[in-house]
């Protein structure tokens, strides 16, 4: 078993998504994140999609990804070359005693608190998934109303060929 | 037309992403973005999906979103009540020369350089996405090598009912 992380090139229409997403979930493959954006060219979306399994299976279905008209390009990003990052947002339930613990908290991992309510606070982190793993378990001995992730995006280190 | 973000509470399971991009795409409708992650409950995702289009046709998605039996809870986050924020690496080809001028841009807006080569650098910035376009648009005028974003992530302000 290993995880890999996907960095793909698509057209940006209609069912793209759908497609592509169908065929992991075609192998009963669950994807264990997905992040889709716009990129520099018009029409064209990155994808990222991390997938957790079994290397044959991983390697049919970078084979069938590539056969997808929508998909103009495939990378795998090697964890060892490449920059891979997350967004998460936390809404934690505080009293006016563990606000300044909150916040303490925050500070140490450089989060930013970005909403503040009489009984609770939003902090807003990026960083590595292994970062934010940490934040999160150190966060949920407080109460967590609400939680939202990204997912990863990446992108491989040094200059890649400008054409 | 309007823009929609709508938040869901997903179970992670394989198929709940193509269940419900399909859902868009069988509309002829294209997901302007799209990220999904782990929420502190084991088993269920949170999935932010921003839509773009006709009022009638976005109310008949979110409907027709709330009879899939994976999706547990489903929210329309309004603009004025919401945190919504997105993450973009960039990796920009440089100079000696323009080096400097792009990290001082990077300055201004708070972006992290997170990775340097002899000639490219690698930035990272979170923010709205009003922010995140200003940046790519002012960056855009040095040779963008590669870009992925996110897409939007977002919570309502404010406390929730907790249960």
């Amino acid at each position: 078993m290993s995880k890999v992380v996907f960095s793909l090139l698509v057209d940006n229409e209609a069912g793209v998504l759908s497609r592509i997403s169908g065929l992991f979930s075609r192998r009963s493959y669950n994807i264990e994140s997905l992040t889709v954006g716009e990129t520099q060219e018009k029409g064209v979306s990155r994808m990222t999609v991390v997938a957790d399994g079994d290397q044959d299976v991983l390697e049919q279905i970078e084979k069938q990804l590539a056969k997808l008209i929508d998909v103009r390009e495939i990378k795998v990003l090697p964890a060892d070359a490449s920059v891979c990052r997350e967004l998460i947002l936390m809404k934690i339930a505080v009293t006016s005693e563990d606000r300044q613990q909150v916040i303490a908290i925050a500070d140490i991992f450089r989060a930013k608190i970005v909403d503040v309510a009489l009984d609770s606070l939003m902090v807003e982190l990026t960083g590595t998934q292994s970062k934010i793993d940490a934040f999160t378990t150190l966060l949920g001995q407080y109460k967590i109303i609400e939680l939202a992730r990204t997912g990863i995006t990446g992108l491989s280190r040094g200059r890649m060929d400008l054409d």
